[in-house]
């Protein structure tokens, strides 16, 4: 269950503290031109120590190309990228491997597995999503090239009791605040709560939102693989997420349907689309055309410099402690890995519109 | 993509407004006694008509058992369930085939199929939740053999601005209200908002809490299929689902690690466990034997008996006004449809951690 | 495990004694014309006691649609077809209950499922294949609408020791034999087998062969999902099914390289293809445009009339000799199988296609 | 579609050309003991240039884990082999690039993925069963743990015009034939042959056998994936494969039912089975207990030293003759391949017993 997708398979392993991590990416099609530079600015965006609100380990990331391409292009055979673990300092969690770790998975690991693997956590860990994130570089390269006017921006709405509804135009709005947050009086205020955090020990959650647009019409499927249903698996699949919400989401629970309801327009061009879009741009599933809006609620990240009371693994009381640099919040790295997810279930339902429509191209009337 | 599950798989079938609608359970190991009644049960409480705030249209749902049971025992053949419609009125729907419903899956399914069904919304009608409901009342029986100690329970946990953090002991106390909401304060004035919107034509949307006890350890994949991951794509297939959180969800973005985290204890038994339940049951995506608990919010019912701007397929603007009665909430009729998936989720589960456990007996430790 | 296909995916259900039999076909685009007279006449072919050589139970095998269609035509939603037993004696079965049946699937599906349904096999029975070939009609007219000029022929190429290396050009010469051998000579020689075999109260295997022309190209995947190895699975899941060979198959085994090579020509049109045909059509699993042509072969009816040494479930020995009237050989009942699954087998591999392929048009150039 | 299997999903990537090639074994339960010499071991046997009749290219083949092993152990985490290519010579296969090579992938590849890559036939390319070898390798391993008993043997049972019935009892049998034919009055009629064929620049096809003893009962699922469907598709997934039968296979079709039949009798132990074993260890999909044994046909090599006709992409004419050395057979090679698939085919279903039988632990009265 380490793989991802329907027609864009894409399978990650390995662990933070071994040789490295890889994807292996399959279902591309042949001949689509690959632009390893987008990956490695992807993965520059998820690295640690790239601020200081951020642990200070350094992964250099370089991504190594095991397979699939030729020439810069895809062979249509599975793209395997192979990012090299560099600052894995296994022996550093040998002391954790006597203690189970409050809201960490040491503990399910230890119930399904018998065994765990202590060093830094083994697939539970963060380091897992750099290969998420290198997907997901690609996938929007397949993206952009079907739909070029696609594109999926992701930012920091809320860290602890801040939040913004400010919505940014460009990632380089995103990038200019250190905690990702494009509303830079909020970014302030949250940079201050992540420095007064890191001197009481402490962490906090967040929420990260997304959005799509350019967005093709048809894509998703009725039933059980909505888009919607899809996004939410994709989303609740990242560590440390607890939440999801689409359109207005919990919001829309108290709103009535005369104020939700997006009524249909004829637009000045006479194309026929919803005049709002409370739905988050799916009906019944299916993508409507318009921008896909979402958010993802993470909670706090579990290691703590504070004391916390937990048991070793013999049941005996004890204090943990953690040593070491950590996030104070898992938020900001989040930003690009919730983008790398939406564009694989994007990049996925591409895929199987092209069998499912009834087109006879077989792909809807996209509005890309 | 009308089939959920992955050693469990149900595939539903069937429209509103044709014959009925079926269900195919496979997967379930054979020997299993079932009892028709429950099922029966679980159909009767999804069911509308029944409470003044639910629509009218009568669906008795009696079901028929197509195949896979032989003397009151699962065979190990796929079980078929069916469950005619015997209020499908088609001919109701005609006027609705030249008019876009402003948020329906008309437009999207037309944009999709080329083709549409205007029988009462085809698939995307609540009507294929019954085969949801019949194809769970299964998957609990199953559950239920296996862990005699679990028990799945959803209720109204809010509906539009009014909503309660209580916690129901048992169904009785959900089935006492006639909009399931075990607040009885709450629930009256729920039910007094709901004859104030329908009144004035309108509907409003909600949130239904669900809460799992006595559940095994160890179900769950750490990375993709977390199952809390499965979890939320389950809940964002109900048809009108906007949300899903899990644990704290939401709020746990606002908190604090030393707040959120949940220490281990041993028990007086000698049993290590997490001592609080912030998690909602799910570490690293595997279960740790504590209550499962979540939310799913739900967007307000898409017909109106106001009157509604719109355009007609051509493009020309109208008005639409639905004439009938309908449900004013989706929320009352979704407790049992999330019950429903919440059972397929975890039987579905159950079945896989038998094969990728690491225990001889194919099963972790497991507690219920 | 009783749904087959990746994008057209087919669940067959239901028992040779119980109320029907059912498949569900989700996967079909929107809008396909769909014309149940020839799922009719492709049942009728499949039917026993249509000949002097094949059993005469009684299977009207009328089609009723339970979803799917609107109109005669595809919605896009499950396409479910039911087949009602109307000459099911149950009763007949009780005393084999208590016998494991040389070479049947009773001993193991005790084995398996700790329970076993006596009534005719259960889901063992010949009676699943009236839902594969129903399902497979429906494929084959989706296929003859993308590709007019595709055509699928299977017939019986041997029985016992009689075989035919001819290849018939039309439905009608195999039709024309009752025992759909279209070299009449060897037709002959059958019959006049099987009148022996039946007096004897024996039975007998053979062979089916099966040629699609108007093969679209590029269909199949290279690794594992061949087209090929797809076909092998399909044509192995056929119940008396022992053996598969494609092109020259077992006999490639024994032939040179420099006569089984197929070199490339170009045609007087100045197109490229393989020049002779001794790859059956697949080329590292991908389909040439060439003519498919494959065999299958099936084992003797396992159910005699001659006694034979067995023993009771209780492990006590005894004698077992059916009674009534059974098909001396599976082989002319499996023609229209066989065609059935080859139908299935390449509408999902076109579906696929058009997500796999490169081309724009999610298609690649193909010549059918 | 470069994974096998469904709960034990083996992922192969690379090219033969490329850096190396690599498997992501994911679904192995933790704790599972394993011994990289053996997977070496079974690599050295597929490897060329290990006999004066196999290609002389040099892979050492040494196998380095990516993921998934800690002490020695499996983590319940995805297990990733990578073995580097250490003689590949793209430069070599330049010319190629311009000839369609008679039965030859290169065609169909350019007609799917519009995109060839020239270097060793990409994906098509022998090497990619290095990455299914150690796969095996590793689910042998698995196998053994939970079955002591059971032992999976291949070997080859024809080439060319010389074939034997002789069944070896131990791989020793096998590997003293250089051409792994443990019958060594044929096994020396082989090298000749294949010595005159080198001389001649021609190739020859042949039958591998294989024979799985110890064999666990209850394996399999009736309908679609029965065991020997998914044998069948394991086996014409391999490069070359052209044919595939189980038990009496082809001779079966002119076999009579009490010839065929095995009827069951009750051992001196107590035990019910059949007595003899025409089936093949199968029956309605679902092992038996006994042996396993079937046959794969393999089709000619289609590499030349021979002068060949074909055209060049452009449609012009052309002769191709192919330089330096190249195995004159797959047979030898195939072996430890088809063993391989195998223990693939095996393992998966063992780990889908456990969720699919209904016996309380998961797992039917094996007899292993």
């Amino acid at each position: 269950m380490n793989t991802f997708g329907r027609l864009l398979r894409v399978t990650t392993f390995g662990e933070s503290h071994g040789p490295g991590i890889g994807v292996v990416i399959d279902g591309l099609p042949g001949n689509i031109p690959i632009d390893l530079a987008q990956v490695e600015a992807a993965l520059r965006r998820r690295r640690p120590g790239q601020s200081p609100y951020t642990s200070p380990r350094q992964e250099l990331d370089t991504v190594e190309v095991l397979s699939g391409l030729y020439q810069g292009r895809t062979t249509g055979a599975p793209l395997t990228l192979w990012i090299a673990n560099r600052d894995a300092r296994p022996e550093e969690y040998a002391s954790l491997a006597e203690v189970y770790r409050p809201s960490h998975a040491d503990f399910t690991y230890q119930l399904k597995y018998g065994h765990v693997d202590p060093r830094g956590g083994g697939r539970s860990s963060a380091r897992e999503t750099a290969a998420r994130v290198a997907a997901g570089a690609i996938a929007y390269q397949f993206l952009r090239l079907r739909y070029p006017k696609l594109s999926i921006l992701a930012w920091t709405a809320g860290i602890g009791p801040f939040s913004t509804a400010y919505q940014p135009k460009s990632m380089e709005e995103v990038e200019a605040s250190p905690v990702r947050c494009p509303d830079l009086a909020v970014s302030q205020a949250i940079e201050a709560y992540l420095e007064k955090l890191r001197a009481e020990g402490d962490t906090t959650g967040g929420v990260v939102a997304c959005r799509v647009e350019g967005m093709p019409q048809g894509l998703g499927e009725p039933v059980y693989d909505k888009l919607s249903a899809r996004l939410a698996y994709a989303m609740l699949s990242i560590n440390a997420a607890r939440g999801f919400e689409i359109g207005e989401g919990f919001s829309s629970a108290e709103m009535r349907g005369s104020q939700h309801n997006d009524p249909f327009i004829l637009t000045e061009e006479g194309r026929i689309r919803p005049g709002t879009n409370h739905a988050g741009g799916v009906l019944g599933g299916i993508s409507t055309g318009e921008a896909l809006w979402f958010r993802v609620a993470l909670k706090p990240i579990a290691t703590l410099r504070q004391p916390q009371r937990t048991v070793r693994r013999t049941g005996e009381p004890t204090l943990l402690q953690a040593a070491g640099r950590h996030d104070p919040c898992p938020v900001p790295r989040a930003v690009p890995i919730v983008e790398a997810m939406t564009a694989l279930v994007l990049a996925d339902f591409v895929l199987l519109a092209a069998g499912t429509s009834s087109h006879p191209n077989g792909v809807p009337g996209l509005s890309g």
